[in-house]
């Protein structure tokens, strides 16, 4: 009998635990899982009899330990920053350990001790990051070992509604997971290489230099350049690589009007404004445009930003941001306020479904002078407010991945990504067989 | 006999110490000029028989403290940080106090001890801050005493070249005092308020925001808002004034050829860059330009930024942004290695001259309905590479202090800004008659 660990009730524990439940007692398994509140997790589980729900107090390591003693391995769901601090309990109690998240710098200095201990630790194994590298390096190790020089790779990703949800909406978005992500994204300067040159753009001009990403199935976005490509150059073996973008994905046309808000000072996190109670939205954006006594707000933003036209001012319009009524909160950064009025207008209704898209660009050369584009794109709509396609995303790799190490699948040991083949090729065929799979074009030309 | 100690020999303190050394016999006082190299405090006192040179290190408190007990007022010109150092001494040690830098929330922490010692100290009595308070405070005091409300108060200094030394430069600047500042200047929100609405201008935003002020003596500028006007309000006694702005200025036309450096992102100093050694000047401005196979570096300048015209695209050529020729340094953040590639080309030649220009704008309203508008105005021109106009304007506000003080002309005791009556009233005296000087023009109107 295995017992699994998994530590938080978010979003998108739902369906690892069901993934993991499914098959529990055939397999011999148990699931502990553990929120600051029981009851939350006792919900998720839903009575299966595989299942146990703990509460935890994060903070109380003793209490942390006990609960890790008796797991085989435990599966981090905290919050981001609170990683290291389930590793560390993991690490003294010799248990493996799975997250969905970023591989810190704190975590990256355990790696002797978990090697020496001869543990498992997988980091990055949910969606973006997560099937993103494993499908990329599916594709790159394909392509090297049949010999083929790789000259391009581009890869986005984008968390959106679902075509029958964007109707009556023409940012065709809301939020389907951290609102404030959204807000603050892009505000590092974007670092790529395209041609063999290095690209660098600042944030103001982020959201206007954005590429053309079409999806067959699901039509046109925007993709605008994540902060660091760069380094993953040498985290999928591309040195030398004269192009590697990695990107987001919104709507084809949000993104424009996206900038506006940006030029415009709304996303500023730098400064708190203390606003008086009477401050309405007009007032709001009136705030961060030139004085004048002849113009009114709208004329003022199109003359400030002079390539605005109506399809953006309807988004903004859309936003509620010209009108009389009060902010829905006075006090914060720009940023924060504006945060606060989305969440009114993108909140997702009941009925509402999201969607997750993801394309990578390859470009390679045969030695025979054989040129090969491969676009592989991958659709996955949500089902209900449960399984979303966010949440099924995210969740199911993490599943997968532990799925497979417990049936010796998967025999690594140390801290790892989702790049090695013994990781990621069983898992993406899990994927496949549970609906996440990519589609491939090929475009062969001769040079 | 009076002993005035000044610590630190840089730009301003030439200024300075000649003014407090002509009268020093007849006025029975004595100098100590400290540097960290006493060689240069040596040439500045030029052998006078009132001046005593020292070498200090800054950081040894104890040998500080000895040098401080021999002064009856100590002169801070040493970096803005370690100001708050010298005051601990000073105050240890008995001591008044006088610095041309901004009152930082560490010297406020010590207004209490100072006032019950008995000591005066004074900060912010330079140029700016120093003679914009002074000037500010005069007219606005005046304004007050007759019964007149202030309904809107602008503020614009800036540090330039002398009309003659401008020519063959197209943006009519070179660097007269600190390189750093001005490549980073405007880099957190400006925050004003303008007809009774707050206004903010994000960084990207405020070199195109720019207003005209116009002296009659010398010409158009370019007013950029600095970072914060509303602390003025409290500061000055404005509070509930329904516009107030302080701004830097620039030569009319040189902020909208700035704002292209700000769009490309050749300011940013949020990452560092590490460049091959053969990267050029034009392989720099292009890194911040869409990659595209048919167009130069101009043209997508024009095509990224279409208001950018040839007047503009003069200022960027002749900076050498479009030469195949090496950067000056390869390694820093783009700010950093911008301020490079200006101090080449912004370097002041032995017979430059300087030039240093302040405006107050000023409306008020009388209780029988009539509207005066105040434009205040100075210009200071540098004489020679020592008598340069920003080290007189700083150094000569700080030496009139130091003066009228050890006369018993201020009585003040406490922490103060030069924004009393009893300080700015007798120092503005002294500065006219060493010729900084502010010229009014009114214009009256009845509602």
């Amino acid at each position: 009998m295995k017992t699994i660990l998994i530590i938080g009730a978010g979003k998108s524990s739902k369906v690892l635990v069901d993934f993991l439940l499914k098959d529990a007692q055939t397999k011999e398994r148990k699931l502990i899982l553990a929120d600051v509140d029981a009851r939350v997790a006792e919900k998720k589980l839903g009575g299966h009899p595989a299942g146990t729900a703990r509460s935890i107090d994060i903070h109380d390591t003793e209490k942390l330990g006990e609960l890790v003693k008796q797991a085989d391995l435990v599966v981090s769901m905290v919050p981001a920053f609170l990683h290291p601090l389930v590793a560390k309990v993991s690490i003294r109690e010799g248990k493996h350990f799975f997250s969905a998240s970023y591989e810190s710098p704190e975590m990256r200095a355990l790696a002797g001790e978990i090697k020496q201990k001869g543990l498992f630790f997988l980091n990055e194994c949910g969606l973006d990051p997560g099937i993103d590298h494993m499908s990329a390096m599916k594709l790159i190790d394909t392509e090297k070992a049949d010999g083929h020089n790789i000259v391009l790779f581009k890869s986005y990703c984008g968390g959106l509604l679902s075509p029958e949800s964007e109707s009556n909406n023409p940012w065709r978005y809301k939020f389907t997971w951290n609102p404030r992500n959204v807000v603050l994204a892009g505000q590092s300067t974007s670092q790529f290489i395209r041609n063999g040159r290095y690209k660098f753009i600042p944030y103001h001009m982020l959201f206007r230099r954005t590429d053309l990403v079409t999806f067959k199935e699901t039509g046109d976005f925007d993709g605008y350049a994540n902060r660091d490509s760069l380094s993953y150059r040498k985290v999928y073996g591309l040195e030398g690589i004269p192009t590697i973008i990695r990107g987001t994905l919104r709507r084809a046309g949000f993104c424009k009007s996206w900038d506006v808000l940006v030029q415009l000072g709304l996303t500023d996190n730098s400064f708190q404004m203390d606003l008086p109670h009477d401050f309405t939205m007009r007032m709001f954006i009136n705030s961060f445009l030139p004085y004048d006594p002849i113009h009114r707000v709208e004329e003022k933003i199109q003359r400030l930003l002079p390539w605005v036209d109506s399809a953006i001012m309807e988004k903004l319009a859309w936003l509620g941001l010209f009108d009389e009524t009060p902010l829905p909160i006075f006090k914060g950064s720009p940023a924060d306020i504006l945060q606060g009025i989305l969440e009114d207008k993108w909140k997702l209704t009941p009925t509402d479904k999201d969607m997750v898209v993801m394309q990578h660009q390859l470009e390679t050369e045969s030695p025979a002078g054989i040129r090969k584009k491969i676009t592989s794109s991958m659709v996955i709509k949500g089902e209900n407010h449960e399984y979303t396609a966010m949440a099924k995303t995210v969740g199911l790799p993490l599943a997968a991945a532990i799925d497979l190490f417990l049936e010796g699948k998967i025999q690594l040991r140390g801290l790892h990504l989702p790049i090695k083949k013994e990781i990621y090729s069983p898992v993406l065929e899990l994927l496949a067989a549970n609906g996440i799979h990519f589609e491939e074009e090929l475009v062969l030309s001769k040079n």
